[in-house]
């Protein structure tokens, strides 16, 4: 056989690559290409000794779950340690409440398929992460984005699009949020909309869906551990599916995060993820739980969170040094990205093979956007590349943004 | 809210959870409840030190991918190492023909999301694995049991289903067979059935899915490797989906598969796992794709068969001892399943609070019939027990069929 469309489903037809993991495989092996495409973790800040350390026990220990399949819905240790965590955070909670996935994305995905039929709404920001709208697509979501003001979302524009959904009579399953430091604008919701969006979310009786993984990465002196609590923490009526992963914090390989919800949500959640990958690996989520109650997160985080302002000042420097007449963005307070609007008329995605032969790159601003829009705006990653890459990647990009915009 | 019953797509409101996991559950942190249940590798059988060799040597290393996002498609040394292995198999293929999955699960639910919308047919053996059953349904599939014989499935019931379903309309997406140790039933599918498979499915137009996590461990006597080679062998014409796992040789942890399919295949269901899970933990991939190299794997596969081998004849013979003038079962030449039918009329799901109360558990047949059947059956795995346990819960068992039987 050499074609195989006739026989694949609809969601199989239409699937279309990520623009961010194209940008992460075209990085990958090109020493000289530099790279502010994925939201990749600062690779100085793993702790290697620690996780070495912990390996080494958990194997010379040889506890019989470690190795085997576990339960669906989490290693139960991990649960009860997230549980105080949550609680820290604001959000009242037990291990009822927490299912731990494979990822984020993963909780993205599951959360999709317990709610979403093909033509259902799901209501985003404009604009928001491209892996949300691949899972949400791949459910045949209807995805309508909501416009964005400097303190995030705009309200106005939530209450007129969902009266237009309804008057089209569709079903508006849920807001996919995200709060802090979201992806791509680096935006903070601010904390009068937080309780908007939630008095919202009882009026119109319209789940929330809210992902936090950048939550504990405020820029000191910009941003109060308070301006970051999330919704989940005042939604006392089950109305906010709160996601929370480990991959910004730890590593990505682990592959930990968990769900936040009611409990008959979470159990469905449960038998969802049975059929999607039966569990996540016992190991990884032991790891994780001894990164926890070892203290390697809580030594990590407020490193994570002086690495990452340092970087975001250093690569908005350069910037502004280097293009600060063509472009502009509002500075991140917390968070991986730098969120950045071109002259009209650029378009990123045009740009891509002369930043490509420059030897830079970046993630295109039209991805994000579910409405079309967005052709002259770009995501840069400050997290991952070093200081002398990051002031160097600013001087390549500035050209290539020169050349487009003259 | 207190019930979130009208929010649920059609897919999450009927969701309903696997009787292996739930049976997992029930016996986890019960040491006297003896277990039949789960199809568990033998914990005893884990490479312990192999693997804090390999991740001591791997976090001392220190390099940026181990704890890094990786590729979707699955770490690229771990994918060429896969190649000859396959090859060696009779299965020719290069590296655009894998992706690596996290388990054979996610294999089977991204498989499904890029064939099958809903009420497309999936054709399966009678009976079959509840985690293929379980993606399928969460699809919103058609399946439609075909039943089995001695060697396998029938091709002639396949037949006069095939043109039963095209008669009612519905368009016929793939067959799910387990041609190796079959899941629940321990069978092996025929040499000639292979090839008349592949005939079928070229002649057909039908594609095949061919799961085969228990392909290596054939029992010595009774099968030759040859009786093993899979279906996907002798396609060249890129009809058979080809998935096989490192959880029941390696460990489950890792959660390391891999489905072998035609480029175009691959690189769609490369598209959908980025909306799943984004990519497995290139830890894991890391530790699996050492433990190849180094030779863990080569040497832990003939132990593992002598084991099994070993643990199956126990059983069986016990179960002989304790039951026989009660029940019958073919008797299994590799795998981890017994599978058991009782006299006509007896319910293995109705005898379970039975069999919870004298410390014994396995799981009831029907689960794994989508047409409604096998009541009288049950799966037992003898892979994970000890000898011992296995010898006194053959006889707890026995009383309690014998009970339900009077």
């Amino acid at each position: 056989m050499t074609s195989y469309d006739a026989a694949f489903s609809r969601t199989g037809a239409q699937l279309a690559g990520s623009a961010i993991r194209q940008m992460g495989i075209l990085a990958a092996g090109r020493p000289d290409l530099i790279s502010f495409a994925p939201g990749y973790p600062d690779p100085g800040s793993f702790a290697w000794e620690a996780y070495r350390e912990i390996t080494d026990d958990l194997l010379r220990e040889r506890s019989d779950d470690t190795l085997q399949y576990g339960p669906t819905r989490g290693y139960g240790p991990l649960i009860e340690a997230v549980v105080p965590r949550l609680r820290a955070r604001g959000i009242e909670c037990s291990s009822d409440n927490v299912l731990i996935t494979s990822g984020s994305q993963q909780g993205l995905d599951l959360v999709t398929r317990l709610f979403v039929d093909a033509g259902d709404v799901v209501l985003m920001e404009l604009p928001t992460f491209t892996g949300a709208i691949a899972a949400f697509r791949a459910a045949e979501a209807h995805l309508v984005g909501v416009r964005q003001e400097a303190d995030g979302i705009d309200l106005g524009h939530l209450d007129a699009v969902l009266t237009e959904q309804r008057a089209a009579g569709r079903r508006v399953k849920f807001l996919y949020v995200i709060p802090n430091f979201q992806n791509p604008t680096g935006g903070l919701l601010g904390t009068a909309k937080r309780r908007a969006l939630l008095e919202w979310s009882a009026r119109e009786d319209v789940l929330i869906v809210e992902d936090d993984p950048y939550g504990d990465l405020w820029f000191e002196g910009v941003t109060r551990p308070e301006d970051t609590r999330p919704i989940k923490a005042d939604d006392h009526d089950g109305r906010v599916i709160y996601l929370q992963s480990t991959s910004k914090t730890l590593a990505p390989t682990f592959r930990t995060a968990w769900v936040v919800a009611p409990p008959p949500i979470i159990a469905r959640l449960d038998v969802a993820k049975q059929s999607a990958d039966l569990c996540s690996s016992t190991l990884d989520q032991r790891i994780v739980l001894e990164a926890i109650t070892r203290g390697v997160l809580d030594v990590q985080v407020p490193t994570l969170r002086e690495t990452y302002a340092h970087k975001c000042d250093v690569m908005a420097r350069a910037l502004a040094r280097e293009a600060g007449d063509l472009v502009r963005w509002a500075p991140p307070r917390g968070g991986f990205f730098l969120w950045v609007t071109l002259p009209d008329g650029v378009d990123t995605r045009a740009m891509l093979p002369q930043a490509i032969e420059a030897q830079v790159i970046y993630v295109a601003g039209a991805p994000f956007f579910v409405d079309g829009t967005g052709a002259n705006s770009l995501r840069l990653a400050f997290s991952a590349a070093s200081l002398p890459r990051i002031e160097e990647g600013m001087a390549r990009l500035a050209t290539v943004i020169r050349m487009a915009a003259a």
